[in-house]
């Protein structure tokens, strides 16, 4: 089922993602962008960027517009254009992105996963009485996280409770919430290998808990007793399959798996934690749903995370859930479909031609290069390898600087500031 | 426009708003319950019972089913039934509720609210690019607020920021953590005069934030310094119109309207305060759709709510916002109607006939009493006057024990144990 043979010439287009035109790059590094026409092109800023502003304080916000010459060769449907007679304040920003990438596919799949929902459905709190422990999980969207799992093979779900979140950043919190001991111990920990997503520091330390706190870098982690690892695999920001660091037998381990599907890396194995975290932005692309699910080996913290969830937002949208399952379930059938291409070649397909874009910009300039990685067999969608060169240079003060292009510093991944992230 | 004079008995009917069938109650007390065949009563939970289970650690739950008797007077689309042949685990549950008494309404509306989302909908984190603060806020779910507010005339709108979250349970700790010092001066306490809300200690106290913490019962409170001073009118437990108890300059305020329409309470003036939360769940009852919103005065305190959503949640479900912007719509559409009873006429008759078969249960019983209110002109609904004996007595052990009948004991509400709150 979906499991077609290809060539995976790349490991993680994760890095750079979403909302991204690279032909708009290579024409500016180049400096062939004074076509006779010019655009505005707004490029849909992500998920970070809630956090930029938290971090620059930035007055504004949403960031972007900027012109860019002639008919480009964008396809992506994340981008909008509208012409302008300024050419002076051309602004890329590569800080911010929005899975709008995927927003093609749902059109093409026209009513298949069109919902009607009626004023009078969708009232109540509850959305399972048959469900002792997460009260507020629809029924719907619990069978088709299962199936979807299945499909794709990338987590295991037997013997897993399930519970839904406002994505999976309120996940992330409602599992720090039952692992940590709520005695005195005071806070416990909280590390990741660097570079993390750069939200994590913050959304940890945001309301200065006496339960947990960010703890840094789990790579140079030397504090004795309990902590916890974040270990987000593939990584956000870098793309890189990863396994817990500190390796030690007091550490607990949440697994952020959110880019752990066959559109961004290799599905090597059947992930099977403790603590996994999914969500529909990174999965779908429906970010604007905001529904995440974690997949709980033990009963007491899936108990746990459930009651953080009640005290933080009385339990998750109905209808989000609702979008989602339908969404989910085209996902899956699409796996089925031998005519057609399923939802993850599809989704590969244009991830792959946006890195392939940024690799071409990236040869073209000599300002800076793009990290190559080394291939590996994809359980879903195939068999393959191709050794790719490696390494990543430049900074974010010189693209923005020279280059007018916004994008986000190592700094902020607790890595080094000649890197940065695009989306 | 809606202001249809009309008689209001009653002042409060919040304490007992929803998912009640008095008339069980009434059977039961008098001990006439023994018809023919009997039925599985299963009486929605409420808000509250999330916190019911941090509190009181079910392990089971939802908690409710109870058989009663024959084919009852019940009319609220909150109970269903089912035949069972078990008699002797009658157990009627008053300390859950669920804002199903709404449904009627909304399923006699019929396709008027009906509303269509394509799968390609929605995918985008942004609600507003024009938006520079509540970026995630949908411009027609604002519209709609605005609107229904001075359709009603229960809150002030011009020149406040909309915040919207997921629930009110969220905008409260958005306001926390806007309104709580962030330098190192420690945990602000948190107080509201008792009978307060009893999630709101736990919400508060759940993460032990260095930012603020509990102070308990504004009516004792001494300490000097700066405050945070909940005022939850009408009161959740009580339903009395509140102000501010503790005055004193160095008091921020946060005011909880959630209960503050023409179905609960006489709409006395048009709120104007700095931060004013209201909720879908107890205006149109869309408690499944988990939005809520804030009118704020202070720009950068909307500006930090804002941030706190970001790093909680990242924004809103957008299909809830839209879902609600178009219930809202016909909730004022419906005030302007001259032939059909709008919205809240219809929700005021249902609370009312409510309150009424409660009353007649407590005279019957001598047992327990329920409250009366003075009466006051409601600026919605029209203009009366009518006086009401006060006072509640009984325990929740006592109901408990010897009439099978759940209800929370006031120590929860900062109370006495000789009051209980039911819904």
């Amino acid at each position: 089922m979906g499991k077609v043979p290809r060539i995976l010439s790349w490991r993680n287009m994760l890095v750079l993602s979403l909302a991204v035109n690279f032909s708009l790059i290579l024409r500016i590094l180049k400096g062939t962008d004074g076509g006779n026409s010019s655009y505005v092109v707004s490029i849909w800023p992500v998920v970070s960027n809630s956090l930029d502003r938290t971090v620059y304080g930035d007055s504004k916000w949403p960031v972007v517009s900027t012109t860019a010459s002639g008919s480009s060769s964008l396809s992506s449907a994340s981008c909008t254009y509208n012409e302008t007679q300024e050419d002076d304040h051309r602004i890329i920003n590569l800080k911010l992105g929005d899975p709008m990438v995927y927003e093609r596919y749902w059109q093409e799949m026209g009513h298949m996963t069109t919902m009607v929902i009626a004023g009078w459905q969708s009232l109540s709190y509850f959305s399972d009485n048959n469900n002792e422990l997460c009260w507020f999980l629809e029924p719907e969207l619990a069978k088709e996280i299962v199936r979807v799992h299945k499909v794709v093979g990338n987590a295991v779900t037997q013997d897993r409770y399930i519970v839904v979140g406002t994505g999976s950043t309120q996940l992330y919190q409602a599992a720090l919430y039952a692992l940590s001991p709520h005695d005195d111990s005071g806070p416990i920990n909280v590390v990741s290998a660097a570079p993390y997503y750069c939200s994590y520091p913050l959304i940890t330390d945001c309301l200065k808990s006496g339960l947990y706190r960010w703890g840094g870098d789990a790579k140079t982690y030397k504090e004795g007793g309990q902590y916890i690892e974040l270990v987000t695999s593939p990584n956000n920001p870098d793309g890189i399959l990863r396994e817990s660091v500190v390796n030690r037998s007091e550490g607990i381990l949440i697994h952020d798996l959110a880019y752990y599907w066959p559109q961004y890396t290799p599905i090597t194995s059947i992930a099977d934690h403790d603590v996994m975290l999914f969500t529909a932005s990174k999965s779908t692309g429906h970010a604007g749903m905001r529904i995440g699910w974690a997949l709980v080996k033990d009963k007491e913290t899936a108990k746990k995370m459930t009651e953080y969830i009640e005290l933080n937002t009385i339990g998750v949208s109905k209808v989000s859930q609702l979008r989602v399952a339908k969404v989910l379930k085209a996902m899956s059938d699409s796996c089925g479909n031998e005519t057609a291409k399923s939802f993850f070649e599809h989704s590969y397909d244009a991830m792959f031609e946006r890195w392939k874009l940024l690799k071409q910009a990236s040869k073209t300039s000599k300002g800076f290069t793009v990290p190559d990685f080394a291939s590996q067999r994809c359980n879903f969608l195939g068999k393959a390898f191709e050794p790719q060169p490696e390494g990543i240079v430049d900074c974010e003060k010189f693209l923005r600087e020279k280059k007018n292009i916004l994008t986000k510093s190592g700094k902020y991944f607790g890595d080094d500031l000649s890197y940065v992230r695009i989306e």
